[in-house]
């Protein structure tokens, strides 16, 4: 097809409260003995605010998996042999609690209990073939647009890449902005901001048309309300900020990210840079392809008194450097859409060499 | 539950020429021997332009339907009968070819080839209990935003009202912006007025939340777009209002429309006044409800230079007064949502009455 026929997360509940509908909503799609495996962020172990409330029933089960790194593909498989070993039969559903790091695990696991073999497989586009168990995304943290995209981004022996598939996005999302409540300023920050920078890269992009334009300039505006205008988080930027974040994630539906993008899956592949905040290194250093966005990032640095961190790459070797480039080289839809077809015009090894070593 | 578990169309596809896909996008959805039925506006009649572009294979079959009367509940029995008569097997599926008359003909025949009875009984809140067939829908005007909605608007034996249900929604939407070709002026106007009111009504109304106030907005910014700031109808103009179409009926997921709506369902259920002429009607005199979006409202209408017609009511009996009045003091939500739950207050017979008689 010459227009991508977009798969739209096809039910979704918004409001302060709304997680507590959980039970009433996965009622239905329960199966005799087939339990629910709630993935959760280990952050909230022990938090009863939010763990008591999880609505176990029968065999039902939650497992705990830290964000501190970005999701990876052995994991992945890990945790579906895990559950292949422990069940004897396929889960009534997968249920991802927390930010885009768990709710990216929640939609690969969720498609590699239907699918054979290893995820790392499926990183590309549209190599995923079965639909995979009925998936649910509950974001506890706004930014990545992962509870409505049609990717699960995983860092594999070979790339940080998406397995990007029809079949990818939830089957329901639960968006309450209560659940944002007490996240720590820096994280409210680089996640937001990976918000604002897809959407920089969306709307500067050339494969932009006006389905995508409308998404990605609304959550711009709801950005820049949460991080410049206001000076303080309250419930209204929770709400906007969980709104800006599903705004986002849809305008890529005919867009997709740029060179931030590219060039911050380098760092995260060979360093294990989280995502939100290598954005924001490789952002910063962009003026020249992103320079009002830039500049306006860079106030936003400033109101909220962040330190982007510096010199990651100084004391990094040839053969290192050439890790990086690589992978972000590998990302062609990514510089198509930031530069045009004839992108690497601009971007060489050298090129992209010379802008690591700011970083 | 509190809140409402929106049900999103699953599939969307964007873009100028994107109808050309229509014969792929149904061909995994075709069901052996079962035809496609396609419902199409009868202005196209003839127009090769796009009924040769319609794929028609072994028994699939068209059926023009005049949009210059309101959708009735008793001409989708009479589709329904007639599609049974006609074919041994339920059809694969419905497409709706036109404005929101015919979107919403679509989605009510698809309901009623599965749920028993007459449409008539199905007005109201969520009382389909039968998933319908798979049905598409495909605007050629947009404004009414029925291609997203969860109803489907008739005017019955007893009331106007949708049939709101989960099953509603279209399984597929095809959004080309370039066959919103050749609109009359004047229903340019009035359909995209549609859109505008029904944003205003949603973002002044008692039931707003962060969710549809972002599509709202969006629906508007673009609204004041295409009927302030552009002096011709280009591409551009149409590929926004396709959208703002498309937001402004995401922005009632959690919202109502208001006063012009409930009024306007008066006017149109006694005098056959057509949705989006008859909201113009009334919200031309609602400066006390919605002093801002009237004032914006009037300029529009001048810069498109359209004449509002008025003494619609200068000769009606007290019995048609009353018939419009029972029809608008029904849609309890709607005043609700636009006046809070003490709207009896403010709402009185006599004062719709003194209401009407302006129109």
């Amino acid at each position: 097809m010459s227009f991508r026929n977009f798969p739209m997360v096809p039910r979704v509940v918004f409001g302060r409260g709304s997680f507590n509908q959980l039970a009433e909503i996965l009622e239905p799609v329960r199966k005799n003995g087939a339990p629910f495996i709630f993935l959760v962020d280990d952050v909230f172990k022990g938090k009863s605010s939010l763990v008591s409330r999880i609505p176990l029933q029968g065999k039902d089960k939650i497992i705990y998996i830290s964000a501190e790194e970005e999701p990876k593909t052995i994991y992945v498989d890990g945790i579906r042999d895990d559950i292949n070993k422990e069940f004897e039969t396929v889960p009534s559903g997968i249920i991802g609690i927390g930010g885009g790091t768990l709710l990216d695990y929640a939609k690969a696991v969720a498609l590699m209990l239907t699918n054979p073999g290893s995820s790392a497989d499926y990183q590309g586009w549209d190599l995923v073939k079965e639909q995979g168990v009925y998936h649910v995304g509950i974001p506890t943290i706004s930014g990545t647009g992962a509870e409505v995209s049609r990717t699960t981004v995983l860092t594999g022996p070979e790339r940080k890449l998406g397995m990007n598939s029809d079949y990818t996005p939830f089957d329901q999302v639960v968006l309450d902005p209560s659940l944002l409540d007490g996240i720590p300023t820096n994280q409210w920050f680089y996640t937001g901001m990976d918000c604002y920078i897809h959407c920089i890269e969306s709307l500067t992009g050339t494969y932009l048309n006006a389905f995508s334009q409308s998404y990605g300039e609304k959550s711009l505006d709801l950005c820049r309300e949460v991080y410049l205008e206001k000076d303080s988080i309250d419930e209204d930027s929770q709400d906007k900020l969980m709104m800006a974040s599903w705004h986002g994630g849809m305008s890529i539906a005919y867009s997709q990210v740029g060179v931030a993008h590219a060039m911050s899956y380098g760092l995260s592949y060979l360093l294990g840079t989280k995502h939100g905040i290598g954005n924001c290194i490789v952002f910063d250093q962009l003026e020249e392809f992103y320079p009002e966005g830039v500049k306006e990032f860079k106030q936003m640095v400033e109101k909220h008194g962040i330190d982007i961190p510096k010199g990651l790459c100084k004391d990094l070797s040839d053969e290192q450097f050439d890790t990086m480039i690589d992978v972000a080289l590998s990302l062609v839809p990514l510089w198509e859409n930031a530069l045009g077809s004839d992108w690497q015009k601009t971007i060489t090894r050298e090129k992209l060499r010379s802008m690591y070593e700011l970083m």
